[in-house]
């Protein structure tokens, strides 16, 4: 099989985070931070070394800034919900993925303010839209570093200046990019950083985090025992206790800790060379393909390893169909949960189809998947 | 290592939940319901026969209508917040964990009414206190099976019966008792069952759920990617889409199905059988032994596999450590998440050393434990 479904999730995992999540369930199987035993404490420790892992991978002062969530979707939720209050205005794009739009659309029933900026397919949200859509009551600035769709990098580090100076937080959805393209919290202003555990950053799915900037609290999204402070009412002040509550998934943060282990070990520059060696060999393949459209920056612009495309006069769920079933290629059609890019991008009706790579493809994979497609094309004709 | 922890997540874990997760990760890895490409069809089936498994498991009639969560917090949270609105009742028992007793404070101060009704240490709520504390505006009854510190039963299908009576909600908090007591939430009047995934259901962390009878609708605690009705700005209607936004825990669901196969293998009564005569023998042996305080129920009544006792004249966490350093025995000293319980029991300041059994322990690990404790108890005379 030619996995190239890596924005869902990533496929293979390297072989550290398989044996970490068996290490994880056979001898450390213990309840993180609930009791004091021995395998306990071992448990514990997994979890603080994977929050050291990702404190210094995105270069975050405190570990304990860092809050394991389910997905990269309960941290948005998490993140927007505890922040914005009735009244408050926030500023997005039309490249969001449902799971920053979906919970903003339940804010603004609630009496939040959203202004929901027309991003270029080509380059994303421009700096000076964002500028000049800040309010007085404008809270936060939320959006992916890359669409999920598209691929397009948004100028972060630009945004994340004006946001600064204009005294607005900044929350980005690195889903699509955190394992794949270097991040910085401070060097890029980032207040609040999404994270999903299992696409980029190489670990099992069932994970996700938030950074948390220090000084900032959250009210909680749930509430519950976390192990310490049990005789109060109320969730601890604390983070990441006041956020986590509940067992954590200790095997899923025993892989995700090995995922990104392997990241540091292989160097983020390599892994960044080889996916984008990759998808510009895939864009100027299926570039020569007659019939072939492809969507979002041409190939010498910066991206991430996502490709959408169609072909003349065949649906997307047909060709995601022909490339699984006869040549052994996973792609996905459709939306990919997020309708907005697709509106931006004129493909609202029938959607893409989305082929996403990631650092264990290989050319042989790409040539095979042009290949197919140039077949694909060649018998409709 | 003798591990008496089963409380906070049972360990080890059968053979085949390691296996199933081993597999799902490096054959059948890609996201479930995402994509239709044969790896993401591989997927979702592991999650739908997860579901069926729960379904047959607790006589659920609509597979659909069980949700997966990260663990039984997330569950209680849903439940709770997704059900109650300003000016309701709920009623509740003073036995439960903080993952109940929290969000209920939190929807306290937004206008919830709650009543906490003083429970027996010996036999929890009794069906006439709860009859009493209905009132025009009680939506629901929520309340542990069995209460995590004191083992204590709570008579469910006796309260079911009266909530049917008066059109209230009944919610169970099964955590200590699925997969240990036998749970049929069409026979016993349960409207919302919450389970954790990682204790007697024998799966992995960051597992969990909550059964939802298939005429309510719940409020969202989560809105994003649904992988279906992506054009639609809000969540989806249907359970379980509307309240599984983001990536699911694949591997750790996949480890569930194996868990419950291998109780449903097994025979619920069989494992229901050794973790009676073990926590027996435990308790007997226990009990002849001057200086030792049990609490909860005795020997000849029905409980949960979990002990709370002190040692005349030491702290818990002193018992905890000793038993672990010098016997290699996991306990847990504390409140264990359930102040309101210790509240109930006088052991609010210090807390209790909690033993709690699980199926693999056997009866040599319960004698060595006895007689590590009589050998503390004596070198303290």
């Amino acid at each position: 099989m030619i996995y190239f479904d890596n924005a869902a999730t990533t496929w293979p995992k390297p072989e550290s985070v398989y044996e970490a999540v068996e290490l994880c369930m056979r001898q450390k199987g213990a309840n993180p931070s609930r009791s004091g035993h021995t395998m306990a404490l071992l448990a514990g420790q997994i979890v603080f070394e994977t929050r050291v892992q990702i404190a210094e991978f995105f270069n975050i002062a405190d570990p304990l800034q860092v809050v394991f969530t389910s997905n990269a979707t309960e941290a948005l939720n998490l993140g927007l919900k505890g922040l914005l209050k009735p009244g408050d205005h926030v500023i997005t794009s039309s490249l969001e993925h449902n799971a920053v739009t979906r919970p903003l659309e339940k804010l603004r029933s609630q009496g939040v303010e959203v202004t929901k900026l027309q991003a270029s397919v080509q380059e994303g949200l421009h700096p000076q839209q964002v500028e000049a859509a800040i309010q007085e009551n404008t809270k936060l600035i939320v959006l992916s570093h890359a669409s999920n769709v598209l691929g397009v990098i948004q100028p972060i580090s630009e945004i994340g200046k004006i946001a600064k100076e204009r005294g607005v937080l900044m929350m980005v959805d690195s889903a699509q990019t955190a394992g794949t393209l270097s991040i910085d919290v401070q060097a890029m202003g980032i207040d609040l950083l999404v994270f999903a555990g299992h696409k980029g950053l190489l670990g099992p799915q069932g994970t996700g985090g938030l950074y948390l900037r220090g000084d900032l609290q959250l009210d909680s999204l749930k509430e519950g025992g976390t192990g310490a402070n049990s005789e109060e009412l109320f969730q601890p002040e604390e983070s990441p206790e006041r956020y986590e509550s509940g067992t954590l998934n200790t095997p899923g943060i025993a892989g995700l800790g090995a995922g990104i282990e392997f990241i540091r070990r292989e160097g983020i520059d390599k892994i960044r060379e080889k996916e984008n060696t990759l998808i510009r060999q895939l864009m100027l393949g299926l570039g020569k393909i007659p019939g072939v459209l492809l969507y979002g920056p041409g190939p010498t612009v910066e991206r991430a390893p996502v490709l959408s495309l169609n072909l003349e006069g065949r649906e997307p769920s047909e060709v995601s169909y022909l490339l699984d079933r006869l040549y052994g290629i996973a792609s996905r059609p459709g939306l990919h949960c997020a309708p907005d890019a697709h509106r931006t991008l004129g493909t609202f009706k029938h959607g893409t189809v989305r082929l996403s790579l990631g650092y264990f493809n290989t050319t042989q994979e790409v040539e095979g998947c042009i290949q197919a497609i140039a077949t694909i094309c060649e018998q409709k004709n």
